[in-house]
């Protein structure tokens, strides 16, 4: 009688930097699992399947030039590129150079933001929308960074990489297929990478979740699930919170998934999906789309332009993604009801489970009995390195942001490849077009394309890198 | 402005009893909800869509003939059925006239428990796999229950009917597309009832968040959840708990959820689904099958027989239902890896939600600020009659078994419907067919037959029954 895999092995991630196969083992133990079925003649196979040709070497595994301070440029200081703000003047080696903004006001007080902070007053854009394309010619950027909404993230980050410069994008990093191909071209053809700035993937429950799945805690991993569930119809209809109806006016459009990342970017980095794994078919499904007509009938005065708009984006949308190794992926989105903020967060493997909102962890052997429990027990041994250094970090999300934008100035500093790449930028964001394709063809799976050319099966680190000292 | 929609108001489930477009109005609201897209053309609609000639009346609605008491025959005295005999035998107006296993000795366990409750002893039959038919023969029977292995519950429900009598059956009630139409068609041409005994759906919570949904609590339904997660490795692989390895072996033919009827009988009431909606289509996703090999290797003997075995079904199967009204059910499945108990248990609406495991409430105006409030709270207005009259429930699985055979009984002895009927035992238990052809289709929608044949439009209770004195 075998019990190898009855106590807790030695890490499987030591495997880490050796072969594909290996890691590909890390995650899913020795007997070989047959390819998903969902590869096969079911998955809508359009537009997605085709891989248009490579247009420049892989942008994978590729480090940053060293330098030794960081000049960044923000566009859009709303809500998000305010709130980023101060986080950038924070943190040593950064230098705000130029911020953008149609709204004059709203970059004037950036402006005043950097000064107070006793930084040099930035060079400010504010001549209208399409102001950022000069933002993005400066000579003295090292990354743009875009903080504006949706539909203007995809031409401001091509105006970024087309002058020289690397680009953070806000989630999602577009909203088209077609829009994701061309990043991952000209991230390749440029040299330049395009960032999905993905904070949930810093988080410090997600990141100890990865480090624990890592190393082997849970087993063989098995399926996982993330969310988007956060109650926005205040602030969807509130006339200043957002800078004009447009993040409601996406719910006029799609039928799908409007913003996967924040559920997709942590569990990719669990799953090491381009990493050793890939997703390869999404199907969705939506309930009805009532939430935002019920809240309007309820508090927005007739004759308020809002009463023209027709709401099309189901209330929850439920998108079932399966990946190359046969492994099972939930990811939800819904914005326009009553719910407790969740993102759900949840991984499972065959030796235990954890699920978030409230946090719970059942692990073999550790735990008896079904009963959850503790997550916190796991802090000491398995917190990213990130979180033990900088216990009380600043800013908004719980401390995500700040660590989102700590570690991507140290690697442009140190001149380290970053956690994630333009690959994953368009993994992520895919869900949005192919979400709505599935739904509005009745759940028929949807191809996701492989934006890496086959370079997802090379084993690599992401969001669980090595301390730059080498520590862990 | 109106805000007819912003305050509770009178309970929508008030048009109950009036007509099918009422009661549909009652879950959906006044505005018309287009037709789900999953009834187009990506529904795989193959045997499932044939709908075969009626053979009788509907059965939906059909009371009971009143009786003065209730005379029982049980097949099968397993972990089920000697668990639900001694709450037969404490209910008023029972005689337990007949038992049945193969199995002697536990035959015999059940007649001694009939007898020390002074109850005369019942006939015995143990004579072989087929002895069950004549139980069933018997003239002084009403009521056949089935607690038997999966595989043989459709013929020992086609038995019961065919010699005339009323039949309740464990979960699911067939395992095949097939045999449930000829159940349907067996209880329409004997006027029998064929009940899928869901002890779920006489949960507490259950009961509490179905009146709750149908008192307009939760504004206009939108999506729910149910599940059977429950880690089975150390029963399923126990040479004494289950009699032989019938359940282990299911997990090597079928590749989706075995056992769905425990998520899906309390949504199906939630929704009203047959009722005044109906579930349309059904898309499965499974992940790797991996728990039970792994348990195998750490836990059994090398030459066992179980070592012969290759287990297909996914350690987690994901359904995804949409039915005629456009709402979406999920539905998990999940017996072979480390977790604990869930039947997730979850639903949502226009104005708020409740998930279970923990139970967690979230209703518009009641609650504030994204912050969970406690289900309890609403126990005094909400609790079923049945749980008000019987606060401290006998028996097993919290009480639900004895509410089920309390409200049979109940219903048999004052000539009342039944909570249920065939075809939601038909429906609850299609999932096993169909998860299993969706998931080797990669994920294709497969079609739920409308059991009803046009009867789902009309609305009509449930388990949400009136007491029989007319208070509530």
């Amino acid at each position: 009688m075998k019990d190898a895999s009855a106590g807790r092995g030695p890490s499987r991630r030591t495997v880490l930097g050796s072969t594909a196969a290996g890691i590909a083992g890390a995650g899913l133990g020795a007997v070989a699992v047959a390819p998903v079925a969902a590869a096969g003649p079911a998955v809508r196979s359009g537009a997605a399947a085709v891989v248009p040709p490579r247009q420049g070497a892989t942008m994978a595994g590729v480090p940053f030039e060293r330098r030794s301070s960081v000049r960044v440029g923000i566009i859009g200081l709303g809500n998000r590129g305010a709130a980023l703000l101060p986080l950038f003047l924070a943190l040593p080696g950064v230098q705000v150079v130029a911020v953008c903004d149609p709204v004059k006001a709203k970059a004037e007080k950036a402006v005043r933001a950097c000064v107070k902070a006793g930084r040099a007053a930035p060079a400010v854009y504010t001549a209208g929308e399409h102001d950022y394309e000069k933002l993005c010619a400066r000579a003295d950027l090292d990354l743009v960074y875009v903080a504006t909404p949706w539909e203007s993230h995809f031409p401001m980050a091509k105006a970024a990489m087309l002058n020289g410069k690397h680009v953070g994008v806000e989630c999602p990093v577009a909203m088209r297929l077609s829009e994701l191909w061309e990043l991952v071209d000209l991230s390749e053809r440029t040299r330049r990478h395009c960032l999905q700035m993905e904070n949930c993937c810093y988080g410090r429950n997600e990141t100890r979740l990865l480090r624990m799945a890592h190393a082997g805690l849970f087993g063989d991993l098995l399926h996982a699930a993330g969310a988007y569930v956060h109650d926005l119809r205040s602030m969807m209809f509130s006339p200043t919170y957002y800078e004009g109806p447009w993040r409601r006016e996406w719910h006029t459009r799609l039928r799908g998934d409007l913003y996967p990342t924040h559920g997709f970017g942590p569990v990719s980095m669990y799953l090491d999906l381009n990493r050793g794994d890939r997703a390869v078919s999404v199907a969705s499904f939506g309930s009805p789309a009532r939430g935002l007509a019920e809240y309007r009938a309820a508090n927005v005065p007739a004759g308020d332009p809002a009463w023209r708009e027709t709401y099309t984006t189901p209330d929850r949308t439920v998108s079932m993604v399966q990946t190359a190794q046969g492994r099972l992926v939930r990811l939800e989105h819904g914005v326009s009801t009553p719910h407790p903020y969740s993102r759900i967060n949840s991984l499972a493997g065959t030796r235990g489970v954890f699920e978030d909102y409230p946090p719970r962890i059942y692990l073999e052997p550790d735990h008896r009995d079904d009963a959850w429990a503790d997550f916190s027990a796991y802090a000491a041994e398995y917190d990213h390195w990130l979180w033990k250094e900088q216990a009380d970090p600043p800013g908004g999300h719980g401390g995500m942001d700040h660590m989102m934008l700590y570690r991507l100035v140290q690697c442009m500093r140190l001149g380290l490849e970053p956690d994630f790449d333009v690959y994953d930028a368009a993994t992520w964001s895919a869900p949005v077009p192919l979400s709505d394709a599935s739904v509005r063809a009745g759940g028929q799976p949807q191809e996701i394309p492989d934006f890496t050319r086959g370079a997802w099966r090379t084993a690599r680190r992401g969001v669980d890198s090595v301390r730059p000292d080498g520590s862990s």
